[in-house]
């Protein structure tokens, strides 16, 4: 396997990921024992502008034919029931049987959508994601959680489902527009600073090119964050314990998104938000923690908005709300040292109001 | 383990069947490591009306509670996604989270409605089957197999969801409306001429005690029974392959259920017809297989309605729309013997409708 492939071993359900680019697919697609002929894409408006012609033809090229295009409107509001089922009308209207591939061609709302579909149309259908936002390459398209949102909150319905296949396109980042770079940028970040010290270094150290987008590094960065990701999923697959040290930051976030308002903060700037009160409370209960260097990196994420106008008291209470809540216990996943993160659940409501207070002040 | 429970070992996903009876499922809920405490119910009128207060006063007793009771009319055409929908918005209604178990209390239809959303809220929710139905007890509450229906086919939209535990209480079957009853035996003989000829011939020779639902008898053909399901599907937990067999009878059963019209046979009495021409077509292909003893068999099995109106041609052509359908081919499960069966893709048009004409005739 190339330098340029992780393997993700999960026994009948092992994969890679090709960071190969879409050229590469065809031949990837033999790799993974996929059945040429007929195939569904799934995909929006605004990838499918740039994409979806070559996808067609790189796909058309290999055989696989007749493909079924389902266009998704673009956005958090079409991971709903509503576009699920119309995914599920026409993939059943197109005869599809147990082997026919769904591609998901797309940022992490078309990943987790047509994902969810494969993982539950005639009880599962073989997925290959081809990622196209830094997000999705990073983190969404790794691990095998699909979804849709419900109107009580997000991912709320949902099934673990593994790719046969994740093809990445880095390329493909540089069409990115730089509010969701950006939000990329939050979660290569938190790997970083829950799993890999080093990486950290490296990622201060290069900054610049990481804003400028430069391709080397990029090829580079993506590809450590990918296997963090990649490593703690593989031991974890369903998360029940390890695979929680990826939500670090994220009952802070979820809170900030669900009070502000969804829309109001990118998902990465609520992550970056989140994290900094996370390290807060973090460097409370270790003193030991570097947090000033820890701050330095998150303050390196912009975020065009503040909670300064929330109440620390409300976002809170709305942490209850997150779905890794265990027994009416918050869970919240803590940093020991920088690289290394564990779960707590003995932290005090004073000390939360103390993180929140943190990220308030300007 | 005592003589009244089968194990199902799945790794991470084994769970046991206990055949002890609704009073014994505090201590099976204990042993298969429940959390105690809120939990939701899932049950139709039909039921409710005659094992809902038990169940609810086991529950409490045991200290279950708030109890969230969802009642989906009876019948099987509430398997739709509009009474998932509702069992989802009652659900995260009332504050789940991922140790909430559902107890679905019922046949078929609940079990695979419920076991769906069990599947599907949180990406997996803890599930009991309490089966109240011969054919729940025996076949649909062991393996797995959760969905619900589109109006392109049955069980199109779904999940593998092993239970946590399943807790059967014999004594239910004693007020099975007959027609139900007999559809389970379907399944029953199913399990008998697939994988296990000593059954076929004590089935044979007690039928009399089977119509009768003496209980002694039923103790130990349900046992059997459930015995053979349970081993079939802890060897194939995700129908790559041995499973299939499982399906003998059933390619012929679903194309009959969708041209005849949904509710014109009941399932048992589709797949009894569907066994009878299956056996013509095991016949065909193999000569030794005595075909008139399963004949007879099978013919104990009464059924209301007849095909004798339908299209051989029409029939065969429905049997394409079967999930198991394989790049366009047909994969027939044949006997080779009595409790012997295999997949065959062999089979021709003619050879099929064959099969067809033979339970045509009077």
């Amino acid at each position: 396997m190339g330098n340029n492939v992780i393997h993700v071993p999960l026994g009948n359900s092992s994969y890679s990921i090709a960071f190969t680019g879409l050229a590469d697919l065809p031949s990837r697609c033999a790799s993974a024992h996929l059945r040429i002929g007929p195939c569904i894409v799934v995909t929006d408006p605004n990838v499918a502008s740039i994409y979806l012609d070559q996808l067609r033809a790189t796909l058309i090229s290999s055989g696989y034919a007749p493909i079924t295009e389902i266009i998704i409107p673009s956005g958090e509001a079409s991971k709903d029931a509503e576009f699920l089922q119309l995914i599920y009308d026409r993939a059943l209207t197109s005869r599809i049987d147990r082997q026919t591939p769904i591609f998901a061609l797309g940022g992490g709302v078309i990943g987790d959508l047509a994902g969810y579909a494969a993982a539950t149309l005639l009880r599962g259908l073989p997925l290959v994601h081809i990622p196209t936002s830094l997000i999705a390459q990073v983190d969404s398209s790794i691990g095998g959680k699909t979804g849709i949102n419900h109107s009580l909150g997000k991912n709320l319905i949902g099934a673990f489902h593994q790719p046969t296949l994740v093809v990445t396109d880095i390329e493909m980042l540089q069409s990115l527009p730089d509010l969701e770079y950006v939000s990329g940028l939050a979660e290569i970040v938190k790997h970083a600073l829950i799993a890999d010290a080093d990486f950290v270094i490296d990622l201060s150290a290069n900054w610049e090119k990481i804003i400028l987008r430069d391709r080397k590094y990029l090829d580079h960065m993506i590809m450590v964050a990918a296997k963090i990701k990649a490593d703690i999923v593989s031991q974890d697959e369903r998360e029940a314990s390890l695979r929680a040290i990826l939500n670090f930051g994220h009952t802070f976030a979820h809170a900030i998104e669900r009070e502000a308002g969804y829309g109001k903060f990118t998902h990465g700037e609520a992550v970056a938000l989140g994290m900094r009160a996370a390290a807060k409370v973090s460097y409370l209960v270790n003193p030991n923690l570097p947090y000033t260097d820890i701050n330095h990196l998150l303050n390196r994420l912009p975020i065009r908005n503040s909670i300064h106008h929330l109440d620390p008291m409300t976002l809170t209470q709305a942490m209850y709300f997150d779905k890794k809540v265990d027994d009416g216990k918050l869970r919240l996943i803590l940093l020991r040292e920088i690289g290394s993160a564990y779960v707590s659940t003995e932290i005090s409501e004073e000390q939360i109001i103390i993180g929140w207070k943190s990220i308030m002040s300007p």
